[in-house]
């Protein structure tokens, strides 16, 4: 069945805001998505890796190495010509192990060769693509700070086992999870990029519209991709453009003060609350085909970049969201 | 002894429907049975398999190859000739380990030749009929989300110990579980497509009638299943019928309506409520040889496709039961 | 030193009957023992093994195999001719493995030969015989599980290490347990077939009378036995007569509607209690050398069948036993 | 430095009564002794093992083999000539794994040649001498479960790794343990055969000559010991009498129905109360040299026999031992 | 990207000076960070380390041996000529396993070889230069103990698997944590030398500066890095002249009288307090191009050397560094 | 850096007085030390073995084997000629396994050879010297049983792994710990021979004394040892006089009633308080170089000897200090 195509999920704007960010400037630090369970999470972040074109790869390279560098994995390398691939979406599964994830020896050929090879884990599939990891507040505190320390830095580095290794590992991390089924602690949420609230629609009319989609995809996913393909392309053309723009994206002064001010009104914790808010305003701007960077790009993404670094407020019961969106109409309206 | 025919099962009729319907559409995504002890769950279960015919299968193929797709299995293939072999049904064991549910290496042909082989677990086995899981609730979660994965792909992808494999694995998922004894999470509650409550039969009648079937098939298996082989026989043409018309079964807009409409007033979670609601009338639909869906299908089959993912509320004690026939009595009166 | 001799115990009339009913149908399920320390509950399952008739099994078979199916076993099977051994008798030790007690593979013959051969566990050794869990509410649940399954089923199915073997394991097992101590949960004792209740006898006659008994086994183990042998031979008789008698024993519908209606007014939740009651009936019927299940052969051995599988009630602190008691008083007094 | 020697031991007479009847009759089923920490209760014990005569031994034996059953033993025996050895005294380490207490798979033997040679473990060092537990609340349940199983039958069989031996474990297992720092269950207390309760001594004339005699053995342990030999002599002596009178010793009936009276006042649990109050009141009339059981033996040792036996009496507070003595008072005086 | 100038971070005063101190003389013992996340403490350490000049290593050491010790290391030592290699720092990944850390026993070399050869940790690959470890109150206790008995003693002594290895490990260790996730036992926090508490700058300008500085050193991390080069080297002299001070600088008597009153007032716990007072206060004077420590030193450094000493007292909830500033103030005002 | 002088200790008399009187008579059975963190507690330890003369060794014996029981050992001994060696000083770590401890199989040379050789521990290092284990309520309850078991016994026994060995392990063993983090069950505490309470000073000419003789110490550490070394001899003089006139030191009989009286008048459960105070008022009067011991010796070790051993007593706050010169007073004023 072929993929669900990104355009054609009905709703659900924050969500797709966010990703198509993260595809602009990866390095953003990752995705965190909560809510309602069976929100099309999973299926948005799949139909985002599907829009995009496909990668070159050096062919049989372990590490999904390019062909711009092509001998920059730790081999051994029987890398051959370089080959198209579909952009890598590595879905984390449940009860992984440290080992599956980072990469280990390769236990059979140590013992038969008595080489130590080191074989490479899901980090190293998921290089150039995405990550996805559903319900991350089951997983263990280590992993979550583990692949968080990768997608920052874009590199895994495995000290075990008498191994030294060290690899590229770019990717978007997209984490999931309803916080009504335990939280992730604070350190850990902390360095998640941007974060997005999902809820199930309530408008009658878009949920039929969203299971006469489902309905036409199950009768005939080809047909339905086609329908679909030019709205795809156009995403897929704004995307390359912010791409190309964010390196020269410049951020004025002003703005500069109106995020330290922002950050400062709404009790955000820290430094990364303003650097990541900055950075998700140039690629926002980036996106929009813009010249520099504008007030209004930085409170557009001001929710993405904060909402998960309030500190706790114990007099104000109101959310996250509505305390970013009051400080905004008390400071810049 | 033979198996004991699903036409002679005494009332239990949800139960009866769900399974036909999971029969029908094993896409479903699995049937969840919450109820009393020794309702015969289980007995039903493996009657409908034993009802099924047989299929065919390529000989001593580890993996249960059609021979329709005879070499899909990522072997090493020895399959011989195509060979009729009944229905499998898996019953899961209490305290079964990943391993044995997914396959792992075959650890003895490793250390002995050096190969990485495949040795295909539970999973494989249950391909092509069912999987039952007796207690669910007792199965650790990250084994059930596993299985319910599996289930909903149809396929099992097996990435540990250095092994890289996939291969096919589509069955109907039954569990069972006594809410007494402990809850699923709601969120794994969720990815079940249908659910049914079973209680004991008060009826008096009914528990004389259920001791003289058992007494008489216990004295005679053999000649009791002959007595009851027209009724299965009919049911089993009602399935064959059901899976043929099943394919362009259309859902009119105003059933999606419907639809949308109830799971609006029961309070539903998310999306998989609709979507599921919408597949089982289309499934029961064609069960009962209609020529679309109509209003009465969705309305016969909510209580299954909704029950187990109401959201909690706690102004309203009344079961969930209760509450969607109350919310069908409200809006479509 | 010599057995017990059966015949020798003192009192507790309704476990010696318990264990002769599992004797003329070994497929009832089971018997359960509640009660007081040091009350002879291990004493009377020996007895009544030792008691028994030898077996012929086919020797150096490490299965039991009978000589009337000698090539039953999954091998390899080594078996001689066919000689006389006691009833087995196998006390499941406390903390014993789910590989002792299931088998396993045989690891030594594994790394010398690279064969996978099994080795056969407790239940290999039970079979024909007796099982005897002492305190088996200190046994983990999922292995209680799985002996309950091997009893019902009468084989076992070893899924484990890459092995897939299948060997018959027909046995009484009889499980005990201080109901002070912590309780089997209510799943597990609804698939025992029959429970009882022990107590310290309080009569002073009675329990002179054990003292003397056993000091005078003490003192001459083999002669005391020939003191009791004409007892202990006529209850082999009237065992060897229900055995045979039991096939053909009928149950008429009045009798049904009877077991249906105790069940009803005892509130025991399922089935399970009216067809073990029925079948014990039959075998209680069947030991007495009736013709045909009566009314007094079902109330006579209802407690046994229906005492572990109440209702809780919160409004009704009267025992289990009391409350079937009145239950049967009201209905068919 | 030499033994303490068992007669030079001040006070604690209950505790070495106890002692002495277990040397008497060693299948009375062991002693536990409760009390606070430092009263001598090990010195005691090894004080009376080394006061017993040394034994014969087949000579590298691992079993401890009798030359009166010289190839008694699993072997492989590589037993030479008979030759004295003292009487074993093993004292349990905490933390003593089941394999170092039951015996194991020879693991470097197995792994060398392929064959399994049972290792024997504590319970065979202990043969036909003395087991001793301090702090015996503190070993895990099955251990402690699994020891008297061995102490009350005389023999230790290993259902393990493959093995299956079976050896002569016949030793007096002697628990010690503070009530205060957790209890046994009472399901394993009841197996005990006797118990006792230390105190340390009130009287300053013992605490005295308790230091002067320890100072005395410190300075010159030799001396020590030859100056209490004649008195330990007379205790052997003793002691060599009561075993040969054992076995012809009679116990009239009314001191049966004693027995009977007197467990049934105290409220008693079960009936290895009674069977051991007349084993242990043989036992002392034996020790005595008395020609038949009186009923003066049997209420000498009724609080060793049963005080751990009592049934918990919420509406009597005061001791286990006080409660027998005020039955004793009401019943026979 | 170049590293983050030490000089180029905005605020942290206190960060900085007890990470100039710990430069100075890192036997102080450590230092901790308490505080919020994201306020640079990783960036400033690790801005710290990369001040530093390269050292001289001897080529090949896996022990980092320095060419005036060159065989100090407990070999097998094949290291070739000396070579300059930049500052160590090493960052202790949370769930970094006491192996990896402390060093082991190469488990291939000693399969393949028979050897028995010491694979060293990430004890050794810190010698000479920085330990970092975040989120230290996550690490479980004895390996935190380990780490500050390593940092105290500066030597690693591994008594493992066999070996009995020990070599050097002199490293700055430097911790952080958010109190509010869980505090080190006083035990271990009692063994930290310095410790600081670091907080989100409130400033608005500040926060806009760090803004500005990071978007600079993210567009042209070169550029920036040569635009402080030289704030950095005047850093860099004042370290190598305090360094060199350091051995000589004397501490009047006056001046520890004012330790013992101090810390006598504050209420410190054991004699860690006033003898790490002493030291810092050196290194601070040294730092400062003092020639002998005054009490304006010894106060400038209090807070760093008490504050995680105090004892808890209840009845003053001000935090510790109020405490310590009120008892300067009342005794040195 | 050479080892802080024993004498130069400032105050804490206690500790140093239980630890002369361990010197003199080591089988006095461990000092148990409680107290504040950074009291120099280990210190004087060390300080304590540093200032006793090397003692004689036999070349390469893994065991420590004097010259005056060449072959005392178990072997394989491999030991050349007589040498000197510092007495040992061992710091049990944190977290120390049972295996390195006891000593255990030598694992690559089973592996290599086959032949089974024990590897020494921890506790064989310690013979002849000191064994300190810091927060030893930290360690498991079955270590701290098995160190004071093999302390009191100067002997270790392992029984593991196949293996059975005995060696020597004479060694005086110091526990600390701060009763603020947990406390040793009484049992264990009881087992300890002395227990002092250390306390961080309070007189600030003290704590300058403490900076001064440190910072002196830093300086330059020989110079500062050469200064105390006449202090240091004077001491070990001492304890020599002491260990040569322990053999002949006598207790009269109103100094042993003395001790039953203030051990029943402080509430000492047991005998081993008064056995303790026996032989820590012979080893306190040898010290002295008294010809017999004085009411006035056992006074003075009282606290010593008892402190750790008084019952509980809910009526009585004071601690156990206070009690026990309470008693002191109250019957020897």
């Amino acid at each position: 069945m072929a993929r669900f195509p990104f355009s054609a999920i009905v709703g659900q704007d924050e969500m797709k805001l966010a990703l198509l960010i993260a595809a602009v400037d990866p390095s953003i630090g990752g995705v965190m998505v909560f809510g309602d369970r069976g929100t099309g999470k999973s299926t948005a972040a799949r139909a985002l890796a599907g829009l995009l074109p496909p990668i070159m790869v050096m062919e049989g390279c372990r590490f999904g190495c390019s062909p711009d560098e092509p001998r920059a994995c730790p081999g051994p390398c029987e890398a051959g010509k370089a080959v198209k691939r579909n952009v890598p979406f590595v879905d984390l599964p449940l009860g992984a192990t440290e080992d599956r994830v980072l990469g280990s020896l390769d236990l059979e050929r140590a013992l038969r060769t008595g080489e130590k090879v080191f074989e490479p884990g899901l980090l190293a599939r998921a290089h150039r693509g995405f990550l996805y990891i559903d319900e991350i507040n089951l997983l263990e505190d280590h992993l979550v700070d583990l692949l968080l320390d990768v997608a920052a830095s874009g590199e895994n580095v495995v000290e075990r086992e008498g191994l030294s290794v060290r690899h590229k590992a770019r990717f978007v991390l997209i984490g999931s999870g309803n916080p009504e089924e335990g939280e992730l602690r604070p350190q850990l949420l902390d360095r998640f990029g941007l974060s997005v609230e999902v809820r199930t629609p309530r408008d009658i009319g878009d949920r039929v519209e969203i299971m006469r989609r489902c309905a036409a995809h199950d009768a005939d996913s080809a047909g339905f991709g086609k329908a679909w393909a030019d709205e795809d392309d156009k995403i897929l053309h704004q995307i390359a453009r912010g791409q190309k723009k964010l390196a020269k994206m410049e951020v004025p002064d002003e703005v500069l003060v109106d995020a330290a001010r922002l950050c400062s009104a709404c009790g955000v914790d820290g430094l990364r609350g303003e650097l990541t808010l900055m950075r998700a305003a140039r690629a926002y701007a980036a996106l929009k085909g813009a010249k520099l960077v504008r007030r209004e790009h930085l409170l557009a993404v001001a929710p993405l970049a904060l909402r998960h670094r309030l500190r706790r407020d114990v007099l104000d019961e109101s959310g996250s969201t509505a305390r970013i969106e009051r400080a905004i109409a008390e400071h810049f309206a």
